[in-house]
């Protein structure tokens, strides 16, 4: 990424560092938020520097991108381990690895893909912290095992959420990040779960990872499906996940929401949003925001996969080289031809 | 409440029904959310219909006013029943009572006070439900008890924040909602209490109620003020009482709030805000609407005012007789001279 465009060019390698492993990228799936950072990356920069402020005791200061300088995007990447020699004790030589998208050094955390230093998976090297890379259990697919990161996302917003078994689910958006939501929820035995989104292909993925209603919402307001799908609708305590991250979308959520319901967004609007705060009052909401996962969730995320209980096969709706990354920003505008494309070198 | 404006004249009395009681009002605090009614009374019956229209399965229909017909305004009474006749095994004749401000009919729920049928204290005469009254402590001042709704408020947001010892609250607003949430935060033991106000007044009472540390926000933001006074602020917990319940203090609370910390909203803000949901994602923020109080929490208040617990004589700074209530209500616009002013029959 070079002043808001993407490029395709030859820059020198990584250099691993003490601790360090040096990686060959296998694939690296696209992201919403690569898009947002193509687009937005000032908004994402000033948003970085005012969760900081906001922060003034963290140990461990962020070292975002400047947007303006030079980033190899791509942060849901899996890689095959070519030099160990700096961080001895991790993994293998030959080793297939993911790894949380964080490498801390001397000057902090610098956040892989959104940084200027530590390129991304959309590069064809790549440098992990030896300590927090995670070697992919032989017999996954390593292109599978790109989908770690994602559905990491679905397992953190579903453990913020703390629903419990007997409590009603409602996704709005079916991306990406409403899949991995739908997956999460799926694996821990919520019923049911209400799947929401305008856009055909998304609501057939939708039941496929899990969801046991789907509606469209121009058709049929969520809340609505879910109490005609639900005959123990009544007096259940319902979740909803905003994962469509636009503008309107809270205030949407807040005034379908009843009495005393909660509300997860794990959708990232950028941009300022306007909502009716009188009807959270009234309705006591709560409203928890989700960002990223635990190192453990994230691990966590892979054995689900490696062991079969979520199926993210489906997810994977194109592979492209990394010279054509820029028409897979495009082609990912269309739901319902894509869901995640994967970058493989 | 007529049309807008407020009125003084003779009505018909109010008649008890089965299991009402018949109360001549003693005294009745004026509330910011009277001024709400009077100015915003359609938005206010819009917003209980739209709260109305999330809770479908609610068998306990809100029967909220239709502002556009008369209303005898006032939620924060105090009274001397007059009459038990319908509601024997309740409150003595004689008795001083105070009550939820809501009463059950067979046509539903009607907030008392904000009812076109059920006339609230700033009226001579009210009916009251006899199972909701409680008598009011020998020897506790009947004027003192009228503050046991608002202190109510402060309870139960305290409660919704579900704060530990060993948090920090900070709390912006020092108006009657933000005065009685400092009281119920000191009265859990809660340690620092940061208190915000433009108004050198409305500080000084805070700091009678409980608060620690008390800070005019045009001179210093609140979170710095707390990690000054707060030697052990590092490392603690914080949760940030939004009391003023104007537009943007959302936006100002999420964007001071330090990672993973909890906001809990109770100013009203009667109109569309904005904020930035992006900081609220990137500091994994929780906001709690919180609003109004459970019956056992307005019990509650009583006995921690009849028993000593919290002291509100302070807070009464004005007596007005009901003639002078538009007056009164204009008052209020002055936090130097004001916080509470009850109206007394």
């Amino acid at each position: 990424m070079r002043s808001g465009r993407l490029v395709v060019e030859e820059v020198p390698g990584p250099v691993p560092g003490r601790g360090q492993l040096l990686v060959r990228t296998v694939a690296c799936g696209i992201c919403g938020s690569d898009l947002h950072a193509l687009h937005h990356g000032d908004a994402m920069a000033e948003m970085a520097e005012l969760t900081a402020a906001a922060n003034p005791d963290n140990p461990l200061p962020l070292r975002f991108m400047d947007p303006a300088a030079d980033v190899v995007l791509g942060h849901e990447f899996v890689g095959e381990v070519v030099d160990n020699s700096q961080a001895s004790g991790s993994a293998a030589v030959g080793a297939v690895v993911v790894s949380v998208p964080a490498t801390l050094d001397r000057a902090g955390l610098h956040p892989i893909g959104y940084s200027n230093r530590y390129p991304g998976g959309f590069g064809a090297l790549m440098v992990l912290s030896g300590p927090l890379a995670i070697t992919v259990p032989n017999g996954l697919d390593p292109h599978l095992a790109a989908l770690t990161e994602p559905m990491a996302v679905g397992i953190h917003a579903v453990g913020r959420s703390a629903m419990e078994p007997g409590e009603a689910a409602i996704v709005l958006g079916c991306g990406p990040v409403g899949l991995a939501v739908i997956a999460a929820l799926a694996a821990r035995g919520i019923e049911p779960i209400v799947a929401s989104d305008p856009s055909p292909a998304r609501r057939r993925l939708a039941a496929v990872m899990g969801a046991h209603e789907v509606v469209d919402p121009g058709n049929e307001a969520p809340t609505d499906a879910w109490r005609r799908a639900d005959p123990r609708a009544r007096g259940r305590s319902l979740v909803t996940f905003e994962a469509v991250g636009t503008p309107g979308m809270i205030d949407t959520a807040v005034a379908a929401s009843p009495r005393r319901s909660r509300i997860v967004v794990v959708g990232v609007c950028m941009a300022p949003d306007t909502f009716r705060p009188m009807l959270a009052v009234g309705g006591e909401l709560r409203i928890d925001f989700a960002f990223g996962y635990e190192p453990a969730e994230f691990a966590q995320s892979l054995r689900s996969i490696a062991e079969g209980a979520v199926d993210v096969a489906p997810l994977v709706t194109g592979r492209v080289a990394p010279d054509a990354v820029a028409g897979a920003f495009a082609d990912l505008a269309d739901p319902e031809a894509h869901a995640k494309i994967l970058v493989v070198h």
